[in-house]
């Protein structure tokens, strides 16, 4: 059940959120979440994620998992081995990590499997449609071109936002989509809430800034309004 | 510093070696090393990397690095992380995991940088000479066609054996290097020594035995007589 | 304009459909959709590309184009030098050469931009839908289980195309669809058209025919009766 | 037979050398060969390679080959069409198309077993090392940074070469090296035969250029001295 509105903070492999670093910042994250009563995940790596896990009660997702089965599959993500390490879910096609078809249907089906929830990201109007398809938890668009760049798409690009919401809404009505890529600003968070998004998808805004807790706190803070 | 001679002992996604029970079986190993003296090695899943590298004392290994620096890498495994976790190794180029001759040279590279030592796999002669030709740690050489039959290649193909140590040796006298594919028994490992390697890796013989100390006893004990 | 109903024969690289035997086996379908008056697609090896494009009148696709535009792309398929080799179209994902989610929908976007056709292959109902999302000229499905097999999909697994067809009508009323996989006799083309398809994929059971005339004739004779 | 000092000139997928525009470019680059009386290769597209094949008398190259047997293997390129086609040789593991440490050597040892040569490109003196492990026909530095800048590597970064030539004579003391990266002028070319290397591998500064001709006339010169 992938609850929403949501922020999700993807801690990518910044040395800032890497290792007990991670830690903190997942602690200020939960810290935030219960303040203000919103759900907030947090997208570790794979190395912090057990760690992370047990120290925190926000939901704890991968970065991303194989389709494989238990098995010889050596320096692969065992969906199993993610869900023990304590994560209840994966980022799955994200920009710097993009899967073949075939292959993220596969992850999708063994998350079911294994009890993950499984966000997956797309780049346009079209594969966010056809991601939709797929059936997983939930849709973020992020047009890569703006990621890590501070121009939020809510603003540059409203209608790659719009665009994407009414063709995944042609394909399932209900599936959590959310706004991912430049989101900054609480401002950024509000915008997408109003383009019929149910949350954003964050990474450089939250992990780059000087203070952690006031930067989640200014993103959270819209999601409240939208309970 | 790759120690030799040594037994490798390669996890895979094996949920007989995932989580807690991938911790068991380090401890298990560990306790192998220790009352024999040898070197032992474990190489985990990332997912369990840090329970288990804070839980023994024997060098504990990532199955694979992403050549990467800390920054915007969903999903990707940074070198730094993995070291932070405790990992004191990583292996490479695993039939199961197979890179691209550039982003195998500059894993090594990273490696280098973080302190991390690299167990390289190559599957012939000509492929293993072309990795020492990249300076890793270690270089095992793994015929795939017999990886996890129980064939060891150390009597099947003793020639690809005798010729990879042939062809690394013109290129680096002192390289160690490992015999892969098929151990299953004490035999096969004292047979991969005589050949002109330092060491063994294994995965399915030692997991999959249904008494893993004894198991890791008679793989390890060869290296004994060798020290 | 994919023309309905449809036999298209992939050559892939069969030795028996390379160079000028390729040539040979592509005037052979062209005789017998003139003959019979039905559509008739070969998807032919590059590297013959122009040599049966220039010979035949039937459309000749290729079996892969990458989605980069002219410029510095070494050993990849330019769209505009398969366009102007005389490709009328192209074959993307098959099963044997899978591609990345937004990899896939940048070819098929590409490929409309320099006017070719796309027959995207998948291999499951879900990724059947996920692809009729991204709008290319026609979709096959084929289950890759059975591809090579003799078993045809329209028998041994009749539920994965009408769950196909089903899936892929809920977004898209008129595209094409092909059923692939094991189609072998004229018995199996009749019977992927009952099931609600539009024509078959075909490889294996035509270039590995002993008399590629009477068999092309009997995989195309069941698409007359449905003009 | 790698005949050196060569000149290849790689026409990539730029739409200035793409199909007949191609064959026309080929062509001149044949003249100057013959007025000279220099080794020049083109490396042309795999659906031009037949039409200039038939029209030229000097060694036309694919760009990149599979390292697959005759089957089926959709959308990739089999050695036997490639030579079938007309091609002497091939390019493998571009920067622009790199590829696995085995699938690098199945190609190698497939090409053989066709009639192929194979140049491989290798970014670093370390993976130049490696490749030469493999033992193809021949061997390009091409430092990646400076690709298509017209700042020739061979001024700009010597050292490079001259330490790619050292490592690699350790391994082969005859293999042919060529330069590549940059190579813009004549100058070039002459410093790269006096940096120790058998040619240069050259695609815009040649395909770009407004007089083909004399483009190409003034890289093979240097050639000329050297014969």
């Amino acid at each position: 059940m992938f609850r929403t509105p949501a922020l999700v903070i993807n801690f990518k492999t910044y040395l800032q959120a890497t290792g007990k670093k991670g830690l903190e910042l997942a602690k200020i994250a939960e810290k935030v979440a219960k303040d203000l009563g919103v759900e907030i995940i947090v997208a570790v790596q794979l190395a912090d994620l057990r760690l992370i896990a047990e120290n925190v009660e926000i939901p704890v997702y991968a970065q991303h998992i194989d389709p494989i089965k238990p098995g010889a599959h050596t320096g692969h993500v065992l969906p199993e081995a993610v869900k023990e390490a304590g994560a209840s879910g994966t980022l799955l096609n994200h920009s710097e990590h993009r899967l073949r078809l075939d292959v993220l249907n596969e992850a999708i089906v063994r998350a079911k499997e294994v009890g993950l929830e499984t966000l997956v990201c797309a780049d346009t109007p079209a594969t966010s449609a056809a991601v939709a398809a797929l059936q997983p938890s939930a849709v973020a668009i992020e047009p890569p071109e703006l990621i890590g760049t501070g121009i939020p798409v809510s603003k540059a690009k409203p209608e790659v936002v719009t665009n994407t919401v009414a063709k995944i809404r042609r394909i399932d009505e209900h599936i959590p989509i959310l706004t991912g890529a430049g989101i900054t600003a609480g401002d950024d968070v509000a915008r997408a809430l109003e383009l019929g998004t149910q949350g954003v998808l964050v990474a450089s805004a939250i992990v780059k800034a000087k203070d952690w807790e006031a930067k989640i706190r200014e993103l959270a803070k819209p999601l409240v309004k939208k309970l």
